[in-house]
């Protein structure tokens, strides 16, 4: 097994190695640190490397699996999560050096889940400050590198490190969490898988809030496949988390393999299609096609509760509000310290009156309301995940303007799904002339992530784009030396 | 049994006589259907009037009973309800003549408990407009006659017509709400008692909102036994508002004569007496001596949490943008038409930032974790009610000056306690020179009515001043025709 084979490797291959004795968790996890050390001074994923906690975690996930005390399919395997996930004894830093004292007594829910199922933690990957953005910059910490390709590209915001981490092959599977896209958005330009989940289904106790109404936590992973396993161990009740009461579990691992024949898929006309490259909207017509030869019914459906979504101006601002009630002394107190395209983003928030705030809250609930009504016939959406692909972040980055433009692109139709509460799968559906992946959005009802999973995993089983690898040899190539505040290294 | 014996009978008296065979349910609801109309003219308690619905009631509990279905201590009493409470078929107009047109189409959950336990509803009182004031005072519908003055004095507010209707024999109960002391004051200033329960314990679905946060639903009485009857009915989970799910009711009826022998009673000493009036303060430390006397160790306590509280001032703006949102159309559109002294001083929180908002939530938060710490080891706090008894409306309505020094005075004691998240009871405890009554209230932690109800039910039992009754000879005569838009009749 070649060193790339294994570090492309599904969670469910490299299950199946560690069980046939082919691989232990303790070479594995080994080698990953090792790819870690190799190419992350070039991709600039993660802010801290866990060394030795991962091959204790491994060590002792071996010995169980030898004792026959089989935790099941993540055991063994490594992750790593977004540096808004609390890791005990390390700085949860939301992307910026004025966080850097702020270190975790504890590990998160979510990270305590998948240590239980056996998980090996490699490390916290890099996030856009505080969460507040959609296309990957971090003018504090440092931008990832898209690994498809040599000039620096946008990894999509805004878990952005773990974007790069999985697409790179530097771990199966990396945490996210996705407030307006963050989880979609990376996926969709780093050519992953990307599970937004439902609020309530995942806890969120321990993670760095950004909007406490929106935020939702979910895995970029390789394969759909894998987001089912993963999202199998992180759902559930959480007494520190309220939007998880009550809410039953599902087994999305047992509808995963059942098909799309029947299934009543549409192509969500209403915004998502307006303005789209022609690359990107020519894949996604045809991933319905090859839906269509599966057995779907695929149509076209008009949904006006996204045009209604879209229209309220106050959308941005009311997570800005959120932003500004968590992020309140750092605003106050050092505005000029903090990253420029995020702080000056979060300040119409701070005065956005009460009554607007809960006026926009009141108007989603009742959009929530009417869109279940909407889409009560309709098993799934199929929808571009972003407008455009990937682009270079020296252009991107050019001015606040060009700035709001591509944030608008990366944006728009992952944080339609968010204010009306769906959830969703995005992956792959093709190359752009220039190499770059093209993101598929699967929209399902919310807490239906089964049926995006079974939409996505039927597309990803009748197509290969999954199976594309970055080329990354510009990878190995020794960093340059940190280039100043712009892009500063600024590792843990 | 005169007619008086009858009006001024508490609950468990009239169940008594109702189950001996002295009185039925329908003579019950006649005469007090015919004192109504003889009395409220001049007191200005009710804004409608259900006799059919109140007869047909009082009918089918006086067959039931007779078949002996008998429903308990509630079968067949009269009840009435402030003018939030939606009940099929009247308007909600929480105090305004716009909401007029407001009809409810079905009654609200507390109506639909108390209907359940056999009662028999008589009408709906005045309140002020939107509950936001504590004077009792509404330029709009009118304001309530204290029934314990000739001259217009304050009932207190914002449960005016609940607090008059109650202490001048029109109705066993009456149903209040308590924002910042809504139910209490109007006990306190009309010298009967108010149960101030705590959020999540009954149901304020189908209740007008002023503050979706700090509202509680709860009943004035003319005996605690009488409160802790209501309340056993009212209690309770319901689906349709989320702060009562899996709060589990307890027994109030139970623990109502155990008396107060080793209880651990404080004077609140922090903020609470400071500038009370002397006949107020001297009433309220008199009461703590007879609670001595029952055998209860009585103490003096700072509860530093209460100043913090008190010296927060976004507290009433918290408040007001709340009730912005709820009343935004109505602020926008016709300001004007409301009452100006609620009006004016919901402006403010009109452009509470959202921000701001969340950080004052927070703060209550945190010191309502600290003071379950700092109240851990007493049982009750007693403090009085309100500053001062009830003054001429006169002299309070002179100026937007003198109405907010009143107000203040009205709100301040109780209103510390809905910002700490405490239940309290309100009873009488002594009357001034003037012949007024003076409201003791004893403060319990978070959920812990029974035992409010406890102390107040001893100390009521040791003393006499439930027992006065306003003479309200000048009330028999003639009303007055309307005087113009200051006091308008406004009866619906």
């Amino acid at each position: 097994m070649t060193d790339d084979d294994l570090a492309f490797a599904s969670i469910a291959d490299l299950a199946r190695r560690i069980r046939r004795g082919e691989l232990g968790p303790v070479t594995l996890t080994e080698r990953l640190l090792e790819r870690i050390r190799r190419l992350d001074p070039r991709l600039h994923a993660f802010i801290a490397v866990t060394a030795d906690r991962a091959l204790a975690q491994a060590r002792g996930a071996e010995l169980a699996l030898r004792a026959g005390h089989d935790l099941g399919p993540l055991h063994g395997v490594p992750f790593a999560v977004k540096d808004l996930y609390d890791v005990a004894g390390l700085a949860t830093t939301a992307g910026t050096r004025l966080l850097a004292h702020n270190v975790a007594g504890a590990d998160c829910a979510a990270v305590r889940r998948l240590s239980a199922a056996g998980m090996v933690l490699l490390g916290k990957t890099h996030t856009v400050q505080f969460a507040f953005g959609g296309v990957g910059i971090n003018h504090d910490h440092g931008t990832p590198h898209n690994p498809w390709h040599e000039t620096l590209h946008a990894p999509g915001g805004s878990s952005s490190g773990s974007g790069v981490a999985v697409a790179a092959g530097l771990a199966p599977v990396a945490l996210g969490t996705d407030t307006g896209g963050s989880v979609r958005i990376p996926a969709a330009l780093c050519g992953t898988v990307g599970l937004k989940t439902t609020v309530g289904r995942i806890s969120r106790a321990g993670v760095y809030p950004l909007s406490w109404t929106l935020d939702s936590v979910g895995p970029l992973t390789r394969t759909v496949e894998d987001a089912a396993l993963v999202y199998q161990a992180l759902q559930g009740m959480d007494l520190a988390d309220e939007t998880t009461a009550g809410v039953a579990p599902i087994d999305a691992l047992d509808v995963l393999r059942r098909g799309v024949k029947g299934l009543r898929i549409a192509f969500g006309e209403t915004v998502f299609f307006d303005g789209v490259a022609p690359e990107v909207d020519k894949a996604v017509r045809e991933a319905g096609e090859v839906l269509r030869g599966l057995g779907a019914h695929v149509d076209r459906m008009a949904i006006p509760e996204v045009a209604e979504a879209f229209g309220e101006q106050r959308r941005a601002l009311f997570v800005a509000a959120e932003a500004c009630t968590v992020n309140r002394a750092l605003l106050d107190e050092h505005f000029a310290e903090l990253d420029p395209v995020v702080a000056h983003r979060m300040v119409p928030g701070r005065t956005l009156s009460a009554p607007d705030y809960f006026a926009v809250m009141r108007q989603y609930a009742a959009l929530r309301r009417r869109v279940r009504q909407t889409l009560a016939d309709v098993d799934a959406l199929l929808v571009p995940t972003t407008m455009i692909a990937a682009r270079p972040v020296a252009a991107i980055d050019a001015s606040p303007e060009t700035y709001a433009e591509h944030n608008l692109k990366y944006l728009r139709n992952t944080s339609l799904g968010n204010v009306l509460d769906l959830c969703a799968v995005a992956l792959p559906c093709g190359f752009t002339g220039d190499g770059l992946p093209i993101g598929l959005m699967i929209y399902a009802k919310p807490f239906d992530e089964a049926t995006a999973l079974r939409v996505a995993y039927a597309y990803e089983q009748a197509t290969d784009w999954h199976r594309r690898r970055p080329a990354l040899t510009w990878a190995q190539r020794p960093a340059p030396a940190p280039s100043g505040p712009r892009n500063r290294a600024g590792r843990a």
